[in-house]
């Protein structure tokens, strides 16, 4: 098998060349992300077969956005770690979100982690790690030319689609989605520029707080008060059905040369 | 308890004064639907206990959506067989969302059932039994003064939202929603107009079809193929966790006088 090109290594991915021109393989690694790493990011560590879980979580989450024409970078899965992307321009920015207060948001405007938000709450965050991954506001991005205010206008709409299909995947098994990030890429077809979701939807990407069971007393008459989801990868692959062990759909590894 | 005013009965349904103004009782009977009676309905028959489970689904789907703001009519659960909603003026017309060719659009233009659409397909259809619920297109909405064009937009944005979002729950419970139909009504807040999703969202309303273990041969060695899901009531609510015996929350019946 010849070399691969490596076109990029970040904490949890690495990006290699991909069989054709436009295409990236996209390999999952295990490694935590270095704390500061990325926009209100739900707390990460380090955990065996972590790549694994989130390579088919994304696979399960950009498939069906693919299938109601929500565009993401994905082509398919190719092997436990990898999967086969689009190559995109990444805009340098973090969309985040919001639909219950949490995190960042609680911290910095003293709102109860937890606390319903009037409607969802989309956010930017300028991708710059040495800076802490700042929150911009429009302003800021279309002064410094991060965006133009057609692609804010498109990336409000992308988010909210994303969101609607996301909240509605995460409470058919149970699950509340209270936040998550999204990165977004820019892609040309012929002379039409469009902007699609890029990177990855996972565990790490969302904050998700389980809510089954609340109502149900433990032998000391307790009643479990909602909160982060226990052990979310295995957990929410286990509840969507996409557990190595559990896969409907596994498509034969490929040899990339 | 003193006797409630009816308002409408229907097949499958019936309603009646609220407790407010501007609330109505919705009442789910197990009765089936006659056919012909809603436009490219699945197909219905009388089942014992099927009002209970339309009542809870329906709650299910619509609080969601009222959770991620697309407006809906639903307050809350009643009881058994009953949910309090806002009395909104319904249009004559019946929207219908497609995903997969199915059905009535299978028939009429002879695409295969189950062939992926190239986007989600919004359809509208005149609500007049004795008409058989025809198709009608824009044109028609318009000139016959059913609904303005202000109405149409603000309809398919609503009927597409609920289509991500509904896609996305089934998803999560390994069900593709092949297409469904929204009823749609007028509210208003002081002089603001606004449209929400009414009547109800179950089984009677989603064509669904089952997507899991279609990679596991039986004993034969037979795979079995997509189609629809079995027992569709009783196996949406299990999956979803809100069949009676495995609800989370139970709100307290209320006695209406």
């Amino acid at each position: 098998m010849a070399r691969r090109k490596k076109v990029y290594e970040g904490s949890a991915k690495i990006l290699y060349e991909g069989p054709e021109p436009g295409t990236l393989i996209q390999y999952f690694k295990d490694d935590a992300a270095p704390a500061g790493d990325q926009a209100d990011a739900p707390p990460q560590g380090a955990l065996e077969g972590r790549g694994v879980l989130n390579n088919r979580l994304s696979e399960f989450f950009m498939a069906g956005l693919n299938a109601i024409g929500v565009p993401t970078h994905f082509i398919r899965r190719l092997n436990m770690r990898e999967q086969l992307v689009r190559m995109a321009e990444i805009l340098p920015l973090e969309v985040v979100v919001r639909n219950y207060a949490a995190g960042d948001l609680s911290r910095r405007l003293g709102i109860p982690e937890g606390m319903g938000l009037p409607r969802p709450i989309v956010e930017y965050y300028y991708k710059d790690e040495k800076l802490g991954n700042p929150l911009v506001a429009e302003e800021h991005i279309i002064a410094f030319g991060w965006a133009n205010q057609q692609d804010l206008d498109d990336m409000v709409a992308l988010a909210l689609r994303v969101n609607d299909f996301l909240s509605g995947v995460m409470l058919g098994v149970g699950v509340r989605l209270m936040d998550f990030r999204l990165e977004v890429g820019r892609i040309w077809e012929g002379d039409f520029m469009r902007l699609i979701v890029a990177d990855e939807i996972s565990p790490d990407s969302c904050r998700l707080w389980d809510m089954r069971g609340l109502d149900t007393p433990d032998r000391e008459g307790q009643v479990r008060e909602p909160g982060p989801l226990a052990d979310v990868y295995t957990e929410l692959a286990r509840r969507l059905g996409v557990l190595p062990s559990n896969v409907t759909h596994t498509p034969k590894p490929t040899l990339i040369n």
